[in-house]
């Protein structure tokens, strides 16, 4: 029997999941294997995948076949017609970006990147600004081809391709909630902090040994190491495919903690992905819903889930075993207390959690002044600094600590950034429903047990894959859209306990 | 200025070349790398960028562009029109193996594999025996369609895709010559080293301080470890692209010699990749000539250069420094006829350098009847005994040590063995060559110093690329056609000096 155009499609994008699940792949090995002087051999293999993908993803066949299946998709099931509509919106952005576009953006940024580099190297902004100001023209290019394909102004268009179905509207309520509450939250905990402050952890902590720790961890939590990787390198990140995921984490012996939160993090990437749902894994309504939702899942598991009493009381035995740990200041609550330490500072990545929102909402101010043209390029330093001063109370010194610190607008992420707030919020609203579906959540965590928590995960946000548009996922998931009222009160109570 | 029709081609293959590389990524990921369960996926990452890199190939464009390319190819220079020739032969291979009957093939090989390792495992080829003749069959009709593509007997046409330029009539030329002579050659180095056998070595061989070795000893030899790894795999081989090559091997704590020569063995395929013609890198005519000269440069590297002497020079003292070795039984001499021992054995892998040859005409003789029917797959296990014990004088009581020991026929390859006992022929003649054009060789070699012979190699061999014809290169390489005579007098010279 001949195929519907529906299922005609369906093999079309299986054909482009395996493609992604190989780029993928090039990019780890990239990152964690490839030695060094391979970098332009790799370039090379990554743009020859992807033009492929591109042209796979837009040819008039697949056209056709999108237009005849939305002729009949009445006859479709619920997730076939989910999956159509993730069809025609990858196919809508693919269209909207020319191949002659993203070459010049990929060469353009590849540029900026490498004069990013030598910017920080020499501590002077002055040196990117032109090539960042070539970048910022490009994405102009693109946010208006998108937002016009998408019926969205240009910076939605960008912030929709990262984090589809949240707008600007959407962000701007958000922030401005957390705008009113965090400094004087941040401020409170300072001082709190300050009246009691824990005693300091020190140590030498050997790497290999920390993996080893957070291999237990991770095997804790469920990471399928028959189905997945856990490799060291620069940044953390998670790449791969469900059936096989990949996690980095980087390690410091003098920081028993940062590896191992890193290491989580990745994690909650890694089940969101393994918990997809398996029947759709390489159709688009199978993947992922978007970067928000992502984050929201990886500091789940760092933020609100392990940097917890609860999770301390199951980790302080692992230090033991392997660090021979003892003395006062690795009691429970006095490493509990370093874990949640607030402190003003300049780097986003090295941020606590209670500050970090801060640095993403002046980050998210000055990319889009930068984009509709109220920000020049060349005045992005004193405007940084500014603003930060404004919103933290504490003003960099020179670019390394300023502007030159993210790689995100060298490389083109416009409307990226607002996502890791977001990712926040979200993980705060949906700490507040597993806590209210799972009231024995802390005592399973405190002996590192995370089935529950995993289940509610599974049956409210990982199985629906990309079916339903985030905000309709949270009233779903939550029983309510998103807002901030729930993020910004597990923030107090964490952070202002008597 | 418009592209002409050549430079169009140019450019079509420069993404193929991009393809390969990252399909060749992909496999060394697959055997080094990749989780255990993760084996579907990436099988169907292969599949698709494999039929992605067939379709590319064989569009109707390139046809026409290769047609309109030859009709003005008196206009193109000499590694042009090379480059043009190979880009044909590679089209023509394409299209005369349609993708329905490959991805059969590849379906039929899949499972008669998976029943190969049953069969293994049960010590019975019964099991394997209806998977072979389905792939038989098919392999048939690939040598067919092979065959009248490229105006060759089927047979011809699979030695033919793996070692272009090497006919059955050259093989059955040099085949007779070994025949005659390896018989005696066996007999006599045998009763020699009975006569006076070495001490043996025993001992405890870290495997860590093994590959730390190995690094030292590539180093000498020239391998880029900042364009290359080395890594661990059940067997070893050499995947990658010029630009980032990736070799494994397998260290053995018994035996600190096994692990190292099948490191040096990769490479030398490495070497010669990584001196394939810069300029012409993503071209056809930039690849290398073949499987069987591939070979040659491996063997040349493991058998001809550092099982010898001058080699065992250098590397004592490396043996010295990491195992700590003394006694009499790790003098120079007693370790050099350790490594050149020969045995009657019945695995191939094991084989040593004079008894590993009957084992490949062997499998060259059997192929050859089983393809045109002479030979029922049933009847192959007592052929496969009989003939063994009729050319090396020891026969296989059961189908592990017999005809289930390789895994080639069961992934569709023949044709392919071939290319490595020509291989060692191809290695003989330039051993010849290199030794008259450098008369301090041994000298070399017993200080750890490569450049020498590299650099003949590099000049007379890798440099060419796939331009020549092999036969074409070997006489200006070595002054003559492809013979057995070179190989033969060395085996003589090694095996049965006084």
């Amino acid at each position: 029997m001949a195929l519907t155009p529906y299922q005609q499609l369906e093999q079309e994008f299986r054909r482009l999941h395996a493609f992604r699940g190989a780029l993928s792949l090039l990019r780890w090995d990239a990152a964690v294997m490839m030695p060094r002087g391979s970098a332009d051999v790799r370039g090379e293999q990554l743009a020859a995948l992807e033009t492929e993908h591109h042209a796979l993803l837009t040819t008039p066949k697949v056209a056709r076949l999108i237009e005849r299946a939305e002729a009949g998709a009445s006859q479709l099931e619920d997730w076939q017609r989910a999956n159509l509509r993730e069809m025609r919106r990858q196919r809508d952005h693919a269209i909207a970006t020319p191949p002659s576009l993203i070459a010049r953006l990929a060469k353009v940024c590849a540029r900026a990147e490498v004069h990013w580099v030598e910017a920080r190297k020499a501590n002077d902004f002055k040196l990117f600004a032109p090539h960042l100001a070539e970048v910022v023209h490009l994405v102009r290019d693109k946010a208006a081809l998108l937002g016009q394909a998408r019926g969205l102004a240009p910076y939605d268009a960008l912030v929709d391709e990262f984090s589809p179905g949240i707008s600007t509207a959407d962000i701007d309520t958000i922030f401005k909630a957390l705008g009113r509450k965090l400094p004087g939250l941040i401020n409170a905990a300072i001082e709190l902090q300050a009246a009691r402050a824990p005693l300091p952890l020190s140590g030498k902590f050997s790497v290999p040994k920390q993996k080893q720790m957070a291999v237990d961890v991770l095997k804790a939590i469920g990471f399928p190491f028959d189905r997945g990787r856990l490799d060291e390198s620069e940044h953390p990140f998670t790449e791969g495919v469900p059936g096989d995921i990949r996690i980095t984490s980087r390690f410091d012996a003098g920081d028993p903690f940062s590896g191992l939160l890193g290491a989580v993090h990745e994690t909650g990437h890694a089940m969101y992905d393994l918990g997809l749902p398996q029947e759709w894994r390489d159709q688009p309504v199978g993947r992922d819903r978007g970067l928000a939702l992502e984050e929201s899942q990886s500091l789940l598991f760092e933020m609100n889930l392990c940097r917890s009493r609860a999770f301390v009381q199951y980790l302080r035995p692992l230090l033991e075993k392997y660090f021979q740990i003892s003395g006062p200041e690795w009691q429970e609550e006095n490493v509990y207390r370093n874990l949640i330490r607030v402190r003003r500072s300049l780097i986003r990545m090295d941020a606590d959690e209670l500050t970090y929102p801060v640095h993403i909402m002046a980050r998210y101010e000055l990319e889009k002044r930068i984009l509709d043209g109220a920000l020049a390029v060349n005045d992005l330093p004193e405007a940084w600094n500014t603003l930060l001063e404004q919103r933290l109370g504490i003003r960099p010194t020179n670019d390394l600590e300023g502007c030159l610190q993210d790689i995100h607008w060298a490389v083109g992420h416009f409307g990226y950034f607002p996502s890791y707030a977001i990712g926040a919020v979200i993980a705060g609203q949906i700490n507040d429903a597993v806590r209210a579906a799972l009231p024995a959540l802390d005592e399973q965590l405190s002996k590192g047990q995370f089935d529950g928590v995993l289940g509610w995960l599974r049956d409210n946000v990982h199985n629906l894959g990309a079916r339903l548009p985030v905000q309709e996922l949270m009233k779903q998931a939550t029983g309510r859209p998103l807002t901030a009222a729930p993020y910004l009160r597990y923030l107090e109570s964490k952070y202002l306990e008597s």
